[in-house]
């Protein structure tokens, strides 16, 4: 075989994704890209603000001697400086740039820290639905994946979790806003798993860390908070990502912030900037570094995706679907009216919608619908959606 | 333990030279940054071109729809059009955009590269002296490093390469212009080498590749021309980074090119595709994908670093020296006057001398000298060389 086997299966494994998403284009360059509307992809439409334009532009300006050099593998001092400046005042907490790594987005954050922690065999616990590339970041790290179920509205299920831990168990991984549910835990939840978590890991006499991936930490609604993983659990790493808070996932750039009082903290943050360094990554992409130092605070018109939301879930309530609107992110989780969700979205992509299969996500009978889409695309989009249900009923 | 303990080695194990490092910044601190000659680090110290900033900012300034957004995997496929058009007059080879994936610099090529080909205990076979990072990149693919010796001048010894070739083979790297030596592998060495590793592939009924990772074949002296692997193996992969050609180190950009003929091309693409996502990497930095796109075959002034190795290499021999000018890279890899090399860059510390021992590099008994530095510190490090030439004879 000329690569590796378990690439190999991989690709198998995901070839009917692929075909999917060829068809996809088959379909748009059949009907014309307008005529096909595409639910599938977390790629958010709506643009950078103005003021993170102007800020590019100024850096662009700047003139520095080797302002695209190699800096420390951290990131930029004043970066990262910039960064725990924000969080101490957002999170209640003295955090310095000590605790801050820059990295190539959320991906690169998750990535970086498995590597530091895990030791072969370890596991990692995540609550399914999950973002599908974890199994892949946790088995890079050579760690084992173990999932456990949420409740029906997509909750924190705690006892599950506390039955999931073990001997193990190295770290929890969870992701709030999730994708692909648009679920924020709440802080009664939070409390709950740090109670568990500090519980499990006394029995065991081991370290639990929870990670939490949170690139969708500022695209919540309705005046919800994301409750702060840091303040309840000291065991704790953050993953954040500019991705989606300035609509940049093109750019890669992101970092790891570590609470203070994480045990071994030194060896924790050497461990990070060595992996950062090892796995090639070297750092987090320079130029964008400079402009995240002056913008932080900011985020898109989350106004925006609101509306979006609403226009999706009053338009699939209209037609008869059973919707609850998701507090955050710009996913859908809707359950499809028969059992088998790749046969549901096979129906949709016959009226020319294209969404992803919850199965792939850890959530069979579902479907993910990505609403970061032209306004127009959802509005028309209703009517087949409207179809494919009757034609189950 | 708090972290995996293979990185807890790792951490150990370099912290003699995180210990130099800070006493390093202790000197600088003590006599000032200019009294302190620093050649440890590989950081070009020569401006990008000045159309290369122009293009940045045209870059900048243009109105595109999502232009920070998610693209392809693979990259932009203009970008990797331009590429692979470059690529083809350079080469002498048709080459199309699928033959390319847009990558975070070389050592997320690297990296992406290793991950795609390597089933676990697959072996690498690697000529020393060779780049640090190299060892990591093979583990992180789950495959085994094999080292083998080259000849006195640092050219390529094919009878231990082919030597060291086994049943397990799954790659052999090369590296040249070389990181730590300077050396440039001639086209009668690589022909050399692709006719060996043709021989063994049918003996052992494998597919053997050639990885070639190149990001100083730009700069090169003398007139001397850097050999296209391209040209002289069909299973052959190449890893390339603007860090050098472009002196944009911290941008993390560069790509991998597949021969068109490689066996299972389709696959190798589809799996390098693949693990740049799964890696963590998702893709390029964008903006740079869009720079890159309209600077193909541009290149910093090398005369700069021929200038500087002239310097170097002059003085050193003006003071006792024993030197053979390198034919690329910004690197001198000196002999020591005593078999520890350790000792001679702490004697050379004393000097405020900073550079690297060859034994991390797989080349005891040398140091690693970057002459990517001012003209000034060449001249004022001269002085000092010579004093500690002298302690040792």
């Amino acid at each position: 075989m000329a690569i590796a086997e378990k690439i190999q299966g991989f690709i198998t494994q995901s070839s009917w994704i692929r075909k999917m998403f060829e068809e996809g284009i088959q379909l748009k360059m059949e009907f014309g890209a307008k005529n096909v509307f595409d639910f599938s992809l977390g790629n958010p439409n709506v643009d950078p603000p103005e003021d993170l334009k102007k800020a590019l532009r100024l850096v662009v300006e700047e003139d520095l001697p080797g302002k695209h050099a190699y800096m420390p593998n951290a990131g930029y001092p004043e970066t990262r400086e910039a960064i725990a400046d924000f969080l101490s005042l957002e999170h209640d907490l003295t955090l310095l740039r000590d605790h801050i790594v820059m990295t190539v987005g959320a991906g690169g954050a998750l990535n970086v820290i498995f590597k530091t922690l895990l030791n072969p065999g370890d596991e990692v616990l995540i609550p399914a639905p999950y973002f599908v590339e974890y199994r892949f970041y946790v088995d890079n790290g050579g760690g084992v994946t173990r999932i456990v179920p949420t409740h029906e509205d997509f909750s924190l299920d705690l006892k599950a979790i506390e039955g999931g831990i073990n001997e193990k168990t190295k770290a929890v991984l969870i992701n709030s806003p999730n994708n692909p549910t648009g679920k924020v835990y709440d802080a009664a939840a939070i409390h709950g798993l740090a109670e568990i978590m500090k519980r499990k890991a006394r029995e065991y006499g081991n370290i639990i860390y929870l990670v939490s991936d949170e690139p969708y930490r500022d695209i919540v609604y309705d005046g919800i908070a994301v409750p702060s993983i840091l303040k309840a659990y000291p065991n704790s790493l953050m993953a954040f990502s500019y991705s989606k808070s300035l609509s940049l996932p093109g750019e890669r750039i992101g970092y790891i912030v570590a609470h203070p009082e994480c045990e071994h903290i030194l060896d924790i943050m050497g461990g990070l900037t060595l992996c950062n360094r090892m796995l090639g990554f070297v750092n987090a992409p320079a130029l964008m570094q400079r402009v995240i130092a002056r913008v932080q605070g900011m985020k898109v018109d989350v106004e925006i995706y609101r509306r979006k939301r609403d226009l999706l879930c009053d338009g699939l309530a209209s037609v008869g679907y059973t919707v609850k609107k998701p507090e955050g992110a710009f996913y859908l989780f809707l359950k499809a009216p028969i059992d088998d969700d790749v046969a549901f979205t096979r129906a949709l992509q016959k009226e020319r919608i294209l969404t992803v299969p919850g199965s792939g996500f850890g959530g069979p009978g579902y479907i993910r619908i990505a609403y970061c889409v032209g306004d127009d695309t959802i509005r028309n989009a209703i009517p087949g959606f409207g179809e494919v249900l009757k034609e189950f009923k």
